[in-house]
Parts: C-alpha cells; sequence; structure tokens
C-alpha cells in the first residue's frame, strides 16, 4: 500500500509512493526523480545499471509533473532531502504530463496571479500554495468544533432569496423559474428567525454573494462566510465567543500546521492573547485624526485609519459604539443614547475581520429603523413577522474566512486565501 | 445566569431560565405556564396570592410563544413534567406575542406543510421538528470530524461557475456583470481538479442548485451535499469511507441524540453495521423484475424497482456496476467490458442516498466521453486541461445530506429536513 511521503524513512526498509514529479536532474549513469505529494518531497535515486529495463523506460517517459507510482529499498542519504532516497524495483508513469506545462509548479519561474489562477490546478501544487489550504482547512475545522463544543448548532440557510439582507444594491439577480430571486448577501436575516425560533445559538460556514464592482485585493465576490447568532445575548457575549473562536484557529494552526507554517516561512506565529483589547469607535477616530487622517463622528472608518489605528493597537482588537448611522437597519442602538448602537468591528492590525452587534429585537423599533435606511418594510414581511411572536435579544457576528487566513499568514491578495477565486473579471476556472 | 430547562432540577435550589410559553392554565388561585428552551420544557407555578404585583402583571402580560425570563425557587413535584416546578420570585416578558399566532406551536390544531413553512420560525419551536435539525447538526458534526479525522481537507467550491457540471439544462441562470454564469449543480468538476492539484483527499459540505421543474416529497432546488474525491483510489476505496461516514453519523446521533429521538418518538433506532452488502447492477434489476417491475440493461432504476429491491435488502446497501449509458461522463469504465463502469449507487431501503464512482483520469478518454454524450469538450476546457498535466486516479461521492437525514428519521418530505426549503413554488421565507 502507498504511504505518504513524510512517512518514508530508511527504518522502514521497503516503501511504495506515488506522487507528481517535482524535479528531474539526469547525472549520465544516474537520474534522480523529486517526487511531490502532499506531505512532502522524496528523492528517487535511479542508477541506470542497476534497475530493470521497465524501470529505465518509465523513468525516460517521466516528464515533469507526471503522476508515478514507485516502489523500492529506501536508503538514509545526507544529499536527499529529508535525508533519504528510495531506489526503485518498480516504477510506473500513472498519468504523463504534457510538455511544456503552462505553468512552473516549482516555482523558479515567477507567475502573475492572473497566470496563476488561469492555471489553478498546477498553482495548487506548489508547496507553499498548497500550504494556505492546510491552514484553511485547520481554522475552519478548530472554529467548528471550538462552535460545537460550546453549544452551537450547525445550519444551512438559502442562498437563493427573495429579498436583500440590507436592501442593497450590491446583489446578483436570478431567474428562478418565474420568480425574480437573489444570491443571498448574508445569512443575517435567516440567522435571526432562528432565534425566534429558539435555535438559542447557531452558527454557519457558507458561500456569500457581494456584486460589487470594485476589484481590490481585499474584496471577492463570493466568499466563505463564518456567521454565528446567539440569544439573550447582548454584543459582549458575543465578542466573547469571537475573540475565542479566532484565538482556537490560531492555537489549533500554532499545534497542527508546523510542517506548513514552515513551507509558508512563516517563523514567529504568535497565538493572540484573549481577551482582545476594546477601544470604542471615539478613541478610534481620535487616535486615527491624531496620525494624520482626521475623522468625524458618523464617518466610516478609511483604509489609512484602519492602519494608523491598527499600528497603534499592535495585535487583534474591537471598536466598539459605533454611530446608529454607519450601521445596518438590524443593530440595537443604546437605549439612553441611541445616536450610538452595539455594534462592534472585530480588527486585525491590517484590516477590518468582523461585523457584529447585538441586534434590535423590537419590532416596532426595527420597523422605525428600516423606514429610517430608506426601506421599505414591507418588502421584509418574512422577516418581521418572527419580531412580532415572541423574539428574544440576541447578537451575532460575521466572520470573513478569507480574510482570516490572509490577515493569519500575512497574504497581500485575498485571492490567494481562495480555491478558485471570482472577482469582477473572473468566473472561471 | 440563566440555565437551560434540562439543568433545572430540585438538586439546585434556585434557578433562573428563559423561553417561550409553551402553554399556559389558570385555576383560579394558581397560574401554570410551562416554558419551552431547546432543552426542554418546565412548569412555573404562579400561586396568586405569593407572588409580587410585578410578577402577577406580567403573568397576566404573558401570551402564549411570548419569551419571558423567570427566577425562582425549584421545588420537586409529581405532577409536572420533568418532576419539578419553579415558583418565581422574579418574572418578565422579554418579547410580547400577539394574538393569534399563525399557527399552532402545540402541535394541538394540524397545519398543512405549506402552512407551517410559510411560518417557519413557529413551526421550528415545536419540539418535534427542532429535533431534526438537532439530528441534522449531529449527523454533518460527525461525518465532518470522521473525513477530519481520516485524512481529508475541507474545501469550499465556487458556487458561481461558467459551465454546466453535467451539461444538463437543469441550472439556474444569473447575470455576473456582463458575463453569463449559473449556480453550480455539484462541485464534481472542482473536487476533480483538486485531485489534479495533488490535495489527495477532500471534501466539502455545501449548497448545490438544482433548477429541476417537478415538484416532488423527495426533491429540492437547493440542497446540502456532503462530496468527497480520493486519489489513487478506486470505487472499492470510495465506498468503504462512504459506508463508514454513513455509520458513523448513525452511531453518533445514536450516543448523543438520545432526548431528540425520544422526541421524534423513535424507540427503534439501528446503527448500519458496515460492511453494507453489495448487489450488482445486474441483480438489482433481476430482483426488480421478479418484484413486479421488469427493467432491462440500461433502464434506470424506477421507484418501483428501488421499493422492490430495497424490500428484498432491508438495509443499507450498494449497487454497483452500472450500465455505462447511464452514468455522467465523468465515470470510469471497467477495461474489459466498457459497457459497465465503476459506478454505484448506496442506497437506504426507501431510496437513492448516494451516487459515486471511480472516475475516468484519462484524458483521451474523457473526451470521448463528453462527445458521447453529445456534449461539447470546448466547453469544458478549464476542466479538461488538468487531465492533461498529471491526473492520479481518483474515486468520490456525493451524498444529499437532506435524504440522509429524511430516510434516518423516516420523514415524508424532503422539505423537512430543510431549515427553509427551496422548490419549484417556494423561494420565500
Amino acid at each position: 500500500m502507498r504511504i505518504p511521503i513524510k512517512d518514508v524513512t530508511p527504518e522502514i526498509g521497503h516503501a511504495r509512493i506515488a506522487g507528481w514529479v517535482h524535479e528531474e536532474r539526469d547525472l549520465g549513469g544516474l537520474t534522480f526523480l523529486l517526487v511531490r505529494d502532499r506531505t512532502g518531497i522524496l528523492q528517487v535515486t535511479i542508477p541506470k545499471k542497476k534497475v530493470t529495463p521497465e524501470v529505465l523506460a518509465a523513468v525516460k517517459e517521466a516528464t515533469r509533473e507526471s503522476v508515478i507510482e514507485c516502489e523500492g529499498v529506501v536508503k538514509a542519504t545526507e544529499k536527499a532531502p529529508g535525508g533519504r532516497e528510495l531506489v526503485p524495483d518498480m516504477l510506473r508513469v500513472v498519468s504523463r504530463a504534457e510538455t511544456p506545462l503552462p505553468l512552473d509548479v516549482s516555482e523558479k519561474v515567477p507567475a502573475e496571479l492572473d497566470t496563476r489562477l488561469d492555471n489553478r490546478y498546477l498553482d495548487l501544487r506548489k508547496p507553499r500554495i498548497n500550504a494556505i489550504f492546510q491552514i484553511r482547512n485547520a481554522c475552519l475545522r478548530a472554529i467548528s468544533e471550538y462552535l460545537w463544543d460550546n453549544g452551537f448548532t450547525q445550519v444551512q440557510t438559502p442562498k437563493i432569496v427573495a429579498a436583500a439582507t440590507e436592501g442593497g444594491t450590491e446583489l446578483f439577480p436570478l431567474a428562478y423559474f418565474d420568480k425574480e430571486a437573489f444570491l443571498n448577501q448574508s445569512p443575517q436575516l435567516y440567522k435571526q428567525m432562528l432565534m425566534s425560533a429558539g435555535f438559542d445559538r447557531v452558527f454557519e460556514i457558507g458561500a456569500i454573494f457581494r456584486a460589487e464592482e470594485h476589484n481590490t485585493v481585499r474584496h471577492l465576490n463570493e466568499a466563505t462566510s463564518i456567521d454565528i447568532e446567539m440569544s439573550f445575548a447582548n454584543e459582549e457575549d458575543a465578542m466573547h465567543v469571537l475573540e475565542n473562536v479566532v484565538a482556537s484557529a490560531y492555537q489549533y494552526v500554532a499545534d497542527h500546521c508546523g510542517d506548513a507554517l514552515a513551507t509558508l516561512g512563516i517563523t514567529d506565529f504568535k497565538v493572540p492573547t484573549v481577551p482582545f483589547p476594546r477601544i470604542t469607535y471615539k478613541e478610534a477616530i481620535e487616535i486615527s485624526t491624531a496620525g494624520g487622517e482626521p475623522l468625524v463622528f458618523g464617518d466610516d472608518l478609511s483604509t489609512a485609519a484602519e492602519r494608523i489605528v491598527g499600528e497603534k493597537m499592535g495585535t487583534m482588537y474591537f471598536i466598539t459604539e459605533w454611530p446608529t448611522s454607519t450601521r445596518p437597519f438590524y443593530t440595537m442602538p443604546f437605549e439612553d443614547r441611541p445616536e450610538v448602537c452595539r455594534a462592534f468591528d472585530m480588527m486585525h492590525p491590517r484590516m477590518e475581520l468582523t461585523s457584529g452587534a447585538q441586534r434590535c429585537h423590537i419590532h416596532s423599533l426595527l420597523v422605525e429603523q428600516i423606514k429610517a435606511k430608506g426601506l421599505n418594510p414591507d418588502a421584509f414581511e418574512f422577516y418581521l413577522n418572527p419580531f412580532r411572536y415572541g423574539m428574544p435579544p440576541h447578537a451575532g457576528w460575521g466572520l470573513g474566512a478569507e480574510r482570516l487566513v490572509m490577515t493569519m499568514l500575512d497574504l497581500q491578495n485575498i485571492r490567494e486565501a481562495v480555491l478558485f477565486p471570482r472577482d469582477r473579471h473572473r468566473v472561471s476556472p
């Protein structure tokens, strides 16, 4: 049976492996194949005079990036990666790669991101790129398990919906038989309805869709959102869950992804300490203004402001007590000063990762707030009804999986954190 | 701090709870409120002469399905559900329900499914309905953890795509900026590309979309699919993972969802034994024909045939060795008898749960098979390229989460297994 390349050691004596031809070197009497699987790279050494004609013929056929299988004796050698090599008594080409390759997997030739994404199946073979997705998987595993262990029920809410979550124009329209429909921007309205339905604590990890026209290094038109909502909870409760979710993802990566971090060249991986510091929106705009980006109450935080405040904070942090005018209609204002609301953003020093809040659970106030945003409450009837028949106070947040991975690994473009990104110009592969 | 109702016992002395007013009975000097949260039901007993005027006023305001909070002494009593009651020294209405309710949560008045789905936030409050989604969550948790523990990487592939997975017409078209796009029917092509990308073993739990016109009790237009793909594997390897995934879901439910099963009235919950029996397609059509539903080689299994064979098998089982003509282009035929292919269905006695196969990993054969289905290989270039540059043999399957839950709990309509179903006529709530 085939074993993972990382398990090939001189001690096991004999091994059967399968993988891709990463590199090939012909030194006359000796040929070296570096064979790669997702766990590592192994040197296969072919002494031409000592192997069978079948092995020799197969080696000749094995172009770079071909899939091969081989079996043989494992020997210790200081000259090969991992301190061992395999000398094959069987070697066969399972799937031959055509030449030339559309993209260089060994990364000796740099490539533009667009070329890489056009040939993503080759790009993803690079150990450095594959490591990103091992870490993304680890983050989602850690987060799922943290939430399950803390009483959250995983749910799947519809992606095809009849109404816009925030009444925005950034929606992809859809022909749903004879009806008009849209792709959902966020599970927001549905997870709130589940609070009325008595689910108490829910989470969803699913696709969200935003028809934003702008094409930046931190926006996607299809993304994966990690959403929670919890009942009988305020914004502090939601922030407490959030900082622990994020810290648990970092901790899991620190504990389980040492190889992937090393492949990415990350040597100073730090798990953030909880609780994350909290500053108010008012403090944030003061820091920004003092730092040369003047902001007044009611302004959104600009990218420059995020950078100035992030540098000052130097760690993950929360911004609380936002102006009500800057937040969606479903946010709960403070009772004694309704111009400020129970919303928060969780920030990485580089950028915003999460928006959350205690939600408005009072039907009459919610209707008012929908109107105040210039929207028509009639369009939200399906969402408003649950508030008329017993809705607990609740709070929640949405965390972008891609932004979490992008900031964790210091990636420069959010597309690096998605297998097959969708942007203004790309819908394939 | 509020505690879950299931944790309220006479031993704890004093408790604070929150939940919905499930029922209310006024016996003159005594009022009983049955209060429900997702963990159970508690009798709150109000001796009118002994409680404060504030409590009395709140009880008067507390219509059925209102959200209330209360706190008080817990006493043992044989007459109340769970053998205990709470006598409140504090009780307040958090969110009052209007009257009359659009749907009866206590299930004394039966309702049509359509009415129930229109008022899903109330319908989901029924303990019996909520139990379905606790079990669905448990299944997905068990399956995720089984796959993670067995070396599968969780992935998210795009839902917005430029090409149809199987070239079918059952696609929802989408305006993607200035391009034509579709909602993906299945992650099939993407998970195969990830095999070429060296991911070795992947799984995805995500939304799939099918624009099927027919409206039946076992079809949805948006569903949750559990998909795996594994490299250097054949159909037997994929079947082995599948039967263990399904058995692990049943086992987890048996171990962790006793209360939910009891709420559903399921007393004979059986974990299926692995391995599941295997019969060939040829055997299946013989059984069907003998049972009064005549089928010939090349026919699909009709609903009647599924029932006849299912009754005979009496357990989960596999049907293997399907006619190549009945399966999609990406299926691997047997080399020595290409009219039969390495495909399988996993069947519950009631219906098909899963389709899977060893896939065709040979570029030239795949192009032929695409043409044989009357499709144009040019439309699949993004998918075919990975097969030209090193594609390992691979196999996989897709399991519908809703069908798994529907058959596990013997639900009569697949809509019962989805929070907010989408069908031919329903896109809201």
